[in-house]
């Protein structure tokens, strides 16, 4: 998927992905009513964040990896059909294989 | 269009642009309940904020730039019977083409 | 306008200027709910606030400037039946012609 | 008056100034329902806050100012049936003359 | 238990441990209602938070630790049906043997 | 006095004064609405706070200070049948004689 | 008593003191509305926040000091039956003898 957009600061955009409901080895959102986290891909990956004197602070992330992110946060978008999310990188929990 | 108008500290002025509602390649919002973007051209850049130095922190965004930001954001004004707007720069979510 | 009021930290005092409803090239604030700025002159600015070593930070608008404010700020004085307005340089949006 | 109070940090002691409801040259608050602030002599002052280096930061008052500050803050004290109020400098919006 | 999952900045990854109601030198929760801790094992440590020189802060628990952690807090998910947690590791309070 | 008591941070232990309704000189608190300080002897104080290269910020007052402090700020205490006040210096007001 | 856990960043661990109700030289709490502190004694101590440069900043308080603490703070847990508390250093009021 070609996109040509560049997220500001410490910002990703994630493209969601369909979460498996029961797989061996997937990740499953439990049933309870705790926050839940939902899985994306990530295709687009801002410059990060600039510390006090400038500098830019490096992104922990990069375009292809699978994140798993809080549920809550971001705005939505729509490119080609396609629903993206724009996130702030301290919204995502861990990379997944 | 010229406008003499300076924006102070990190701010930017932005001319928001009508959204299609949907087009191959652009930009469309979904109808969710979710928070939604808005589609702007950069008309003016602030200097920028100083950091704790007093140096000023660089700009991301430049004049002519065409920028999401989110909804909620930024000041209203009319200059010529055309609606612009006033934003930080933290409030802009993305640079598009 | 002589004026003997010197204005403490980052704030500046600010005589706000009536607005035209309609004008090709003036302001004219929308009939919308949005936070609406107002204009002003400048008439007094303090010598700004202190970073952490103590050094004072340079205010970004001077004696005779025009600008935008957020209306909801500040604090309102009169002297010799004129409204002033006394606000920090952080509520100023814009420096405009 | 003689006063042996020293207030900590950046605070300083205030006498209130009774309000001329309408003089040439004096500050008169308008009737609206906007914060108004008030006009009071120093009469006492702090040694300022200190730095992050522990170095005191210098006050921008000193004692004998005439000071216009927000109605709201500080804290009333009488001391030989006169009241004063112990203000933070923070809350002082400018020095008058 | 394989995992294949990287927490991003100072967060973990926990699974949670059944508590025994009463042991001699086991935790036991109270039945108070207070604020009760959790007891789990930490089974994937992310690289830690930058500090503002941008340099990773190092974590002080490590995979393998036995840990107590408020349980209001994290992201509860579901991996091959085992249900862990995604905590920040300020939301951990002791290491335990 | 003898008090075996050492507050930690920027605490202080203080002994309330009676407050005499009307003298010459001394502190009388009026009778309105507004926040009123309490007058007390200082007879403990902490080390004080450390600063971000784990210095200490010395404590402004010493133990025999009589000070003003916010009524509503600290926790109390008794020891042998007194009451007494443990405060952070932040609530104290001003040194009076 | 063994105890054999390690409260991370600035947390120590107390086992609260039965509070007698009227000593010579004991702390009594009083009966009033106020906050009222507790008494404990500390039985483990974390290895201290780590300041900007990630450098420990040092505890005030050791193993076997007895300190006064708000009672609102902390977690609670039991090990052998006995009833402690996890609590950060901040919490604790002072150190008595």
């Amino acid at each position: 998927m070609s996109i040509s957009m560049k997220p500001l600061g410490a910002r990703v955009v994630v493209e969601p992905l369909e979460q498996e409901e029961i797989t061996a080895g997937g990740i499953v959102l439990p049933e309870t009513a705790k926050e839940k986290p939902q899985k994306g891909k990530i295709i687009a990956v801002g410059a990060g964040d600039r510390d006090e004197k400038g500098n830019r602070i490096p992104m922990d992330v990069k375009v292809g990896d699978t994140v798993l992110f809080a549920k809550y946060g971001g705005t939505e978008i729509k490119i080609d059909g396609k629903k993206l999310l724009i996130l702030r990188e301290s919204d995502l929990l861990a990379i997944i294989d």
